[in-house]
């Protein structure tokens, strides 16, 4: 039995997400569906962490455990033969038995795009979320910078988040402008449901000038998830890389 | 009778180019049944020039005369209205009688992107060529210099390029690389047909070592289009912006 590391890239766009489900198109069950095409054999994968529909990972890690003898590189060029376009194995690795791509995890890195200019933009429509208004991008720098360090985040996941604890780290969270488009790269030991998605709304709310930077502290310290910003679109949202 | 000049961003994939044709889908096609949709005109517009099956512009420019008496902005609203999110005007202008998009342009910016690694990127697949074949960067750069200035464009042009002549000036062209993304940036007062493909397919040749930069020189005096480089594909290709 060998136990095979994957890192996966997708296009979110036409799935309904990670998580296999009976009669969806899920990237899960898409890779599964290769690993069968390739060996035969009927696995559950496990995943750093489920992606929800319509977002991208360039760095998506996934373990299974295998029967096959096939070496790496066999496993690289028939996952990605059977595999649509829509997803592509970057590098396969074999680890030890009890590596879990789940529980071992040590910290991911996310991006968020935005891109900020009256008319939404035909080719990013599907890569980024379009805000309409213009934004003040010093206000999100300092809004970030408040929200950095270990804080009690229940204002920013999502209400039926079933984590046991809603403490997470966040390292670090950068705001990076270039031109019209707004990049927010976020690193922690682990995220909450809809943590991101959740900062990068309520960051826009600060960009528009509903909140200032300040409100920052109010609203972690609220610990209510109606105090803080909209959760904004998937097509944004990139798993960029997962530590292990 | 107005004459209205339109900046237009459209993402190519899925339309069989610029040009109108019946029963295929056009961007011209497409822009025109927008127009006759706001104002009930039947028109013709006229673009900058062609774009090829799944090539992009984030700014070609297109004119059309009206007799209606819709502003800057109404116009704006209406035809983002019409169109379909692959197309996007970003900017309405109305100019003088004697204008045409075609003719009074007096310069042009492409740009090509290439992802240079090993397995192709889901997320870019319709965006960017994907060259597998690690290239030598340094050496495209070289390469790029030998092209800039005025030449016989003959062995770079398309074979069916209906110009009358082969001379062009390419003002710039930079060779830009972040991590695994190359962008060339070309500017020049007007491209022949396919030219910014052949360039890219002759630089791809050089990156992996079949040309060397010097080759460049021969190339160009050759006046033969086979003794470039392929041509490279079209969903890697940009219409950046239009100067008059």
């Amino acid at each position: 039995m060998k136990n095979i590391k994957i890192i996966l890239e997708y296009d979110g766009t036409g799935f309904s997400g990670w998580q296999f489900q009976p009669r969806q198109r899920t990237l899960q069950g898409t890779l599964e569906d290769a690993i069968k095409a390739t060996t035969g054999e009927e696995l559950r994968v496990t995943a750093s962490g489920r992606t929800d529909a319509g977002v991208h990972a360039y760095g998506q890690a996934v373990n299974f455990k295998t029967e096959s003898n096939l070496d790496e590189r066999a496993w690289l060029g028939a996952l990605n033969h059977y595999l649509p376009r829509q997803m592509r194995v970057q590098g396969v690795e074999e680890v030890g038995p009890d590596f879990s791509a789940r529980f071992d995890a040590k910290g991911k890195q996310y991006d968020y795009i935005i891109i900020n200019r009256a008319v939404p933009s035909p080719i990013h429509r599907k890569y980024a979320w379009h805000v309409g208004i213009p934004l003040d991008f010093e206000a999100m720098e300092a809004a970030a910078r408040e929200l950095v360090g270990e804080h009690d985040f229940t204002s920013l996941r999502a209400t039926d988040c079933d984590s046991n604890t809603p403490i997470r780290e966040l390292r670090s969270l950068e705001v990076i402008r270039d031109g019209d488009r707004i990049r927010l790269s976020l690193k922690a030991g682990g995220f909450l449901r809809h943590m991101v998605r959740n900062i990068a709304g309520t960051l826009v709310e600060v960009g528009r000038g509903r909140f200032s930077p300040e409100d920052m502290k109010t609203i972690l310290e609220a610990r209510d998830r109606t105090k803080a910003g909209p959760t904004a679109p998937p097509q944004g949202l990139y798993l960029v890389k997962v530590e292990y």
